[in-house]
């Protein structure tokens, strides 16, 4: 009874050398395509997250209104739904799973929306975090197909600092001798539960943490209880190698690495032709609103614009914070009908 | 062939109940205290550091010049030189050691600075971090005997988003089951590595990282070669016990949390006479600019001065950076002028 489509992707090659045979792509959809094929968003996952963790910005009277866009959800790999450590049969199951980059996931969502749907444009990409990395990517990889794009509480290539934070955050899930480098029976939850904890501190900004929005606006009865209850949930069912995968797919993000642009930054965030806004979290801890600076500083057709939250990372998504979720609708709305 | 002197404190009984029998407090002098005895300069210690790594800030034609001042540095509880975790004999040893808070720390410091020495005045008292957190102490407990304060890159209290911060920290480093929960017989390295790498990442701010100064200004050949020599390098040669206990310290550090402030944290900032500078490192990411503000409002003789600096945490110690240590200097030389 899964509410989601599985797009076969046969033998898929991937950027960094390995082949994932009869890979799968899941995937959902929101709305009806219209006859022109002209109403498309596409809206890609976040690390970890599934089709239905998006389903917040999605909804009647929204931006993102199923009454007249065709709105689809690609899983990203290694999120448990698409192709992943999780379920991807020997011998590159579990750990043997391979590196797969975002160009990997945004070339095989490409595929899906020209192969399966015969999509020749696409109104609008958007995507929080991890999403707003292959939003990036669809709008310098396929400059003329992509007419708009938002990502936001994201960027186009894993700064160095970004990076680091997540080196904390493997070390904590790896430390746990229950990992054994992958080959677990029973989940590492001591390690699931450490990663939770050091990412507790990243999620949430330092002002949030103050005025005490894990209690006061959340309705956690105290800070532990955010702890465990918000935190350690969150990571606790899911699959370790799947989030190893992820976390690579994150920390090896870049728009430019690969043949088109060669690694230069520059070159690829100059290439996107979209419309876009990028929207960083005001205080969002890893991907702080300079980089975005940076980013828009180089596109053609960008303009910033910040969430003033303090809601940190998370002002950008799972639509805890109606403000947030406001002002981000809003500038999906203009940007759609401009 | 120590450098430093031990202080024995007999059996001393600690606010949250336990006694360490036969405490000892370690500590180091500079300079020569003069006949009135009103030259001393009180420089406690920051998380896991020892005196000697205080002493980038004592100096010939520095502030705290041992020319002209008595500076004495007492070690922190649990920091390996001072009664700790890895010195102290069973029943208390390791595990067991008890659970000790900034005011046990200051207390005991203060008899070594009466008993020991005789001294009624102190002209200052300054310290990083969690050496900031004993300046507070220092401040609020003994406020006719102390006359000038500067904490730098600390707080009064710890914050509900340091001590989340925290949590991570600890997690990660007893995730690794070598730990044993503290009966270890051997280091669980994984754990100490895995606390490095999460530490990595606040310790520095995302410009710090960004401008790739641990390359370019502390010269480590990459990103991992600094994770792996700076960090895992700074961490791994300590007892786990010992950062645990500090780590509690800290996580409970609050100077109205005692018998004369009974959780009032505005009457004990209040309480504090000294004519103080408070100064926060602008871009320090658990030790941010506004809990700093916040206190010295309450103030009496307080200055705000955040460090302009990009070295996050570390504008603060020890020593790394010259403009931060320059302003730092400037700062206490003119209050040590007034």
């Amino acid at each position: 009874m899964a509410d989601y489509e599985l797009f076969e992707l046969g033998d898929v090659r991937l950027q960094r050398g390995a082949t994932i045979r009869n890979a799968i792509l899941a995937y959902k959809t929101y709305g009806t395509l219209s006859k022109n094929k002209d109403n498309v968003i596409v809206y890609p996952t976040w690390y970890s997250g599934q089709h239905y963790d998006n389903e917040w910005l999605i909804g009647s009277g929204m931006a993102l209104d199923p009454a007249r866009y065709f709105v689809i959800i690609p899983n990203m790999l290694g999120n448990g739904l698409s192709s992943s450590p999780s379920n991807t049969p020997p011998p590159y199951d579990k750990s043997r799973f391979p590196n797969v980059t975002a160009y990997d996931n945004v070339k095989l969502q490409h595929r899906l929306v020209t192969e399966k749907f015969g999509i020749k444009t696409v109104k609008l990409v958007t995507g929080w975090s991890m999403g707003a990395l292959q939003t990036f990517h669809w709008g310098c990889l396929f400059p003329d197909m992509v007419e708009r794009i938002l990502p936001f509480c994201g960027s186009a290539k894993c700064s160095r600092h970004n990076f680091v934070f997540l080196e904390g955050v493997k070390a904590a899930l790896t430390a746990d001798a229950a990992w054994n480098n992958g080959w677990y029976e029973k989940p590492p939850t001591k390690g699931l539960r450490a990663m939770a904890r050091v990412y507790a501190g990243w999620g949430f900004s330092q002002a949030f943490y103050r005025e005490q929005l894990d209690i006061k606006s959340l309705g956690y009865s105290s800070l532990e209880d955010f702890l465990v209850a918000f935190w350690e949930g969150f990571f606790l069912p899911k699959d370790a190698n799947n989030l190893l995968t992820m976390l690579w797919t994150w920390q090896n993000g870049d728009i430019s690495d690969n043949e088109t642009f060669r690694g230069d930054l520059d070159k690829a965030l100059g290439a996107i032709k979209a419309k876009a806004i990028v929207m960083p979290g005001q205080t969002d801890l890893y991907f702080p609103p300079e980089d975005s600076e940076y980013e828009v500083s180089k596109m053609p057709n960008a303009e910033l614009r910040p969430m003033p939250s303090i809601w940190g990372h998370f002002a950008g998504g799972p639509g805890l914070n109606r403000t947030d979720v406001e002002f981000l609708d809003k500038a999906l709305k203009k940007l759609l009908a401009s």
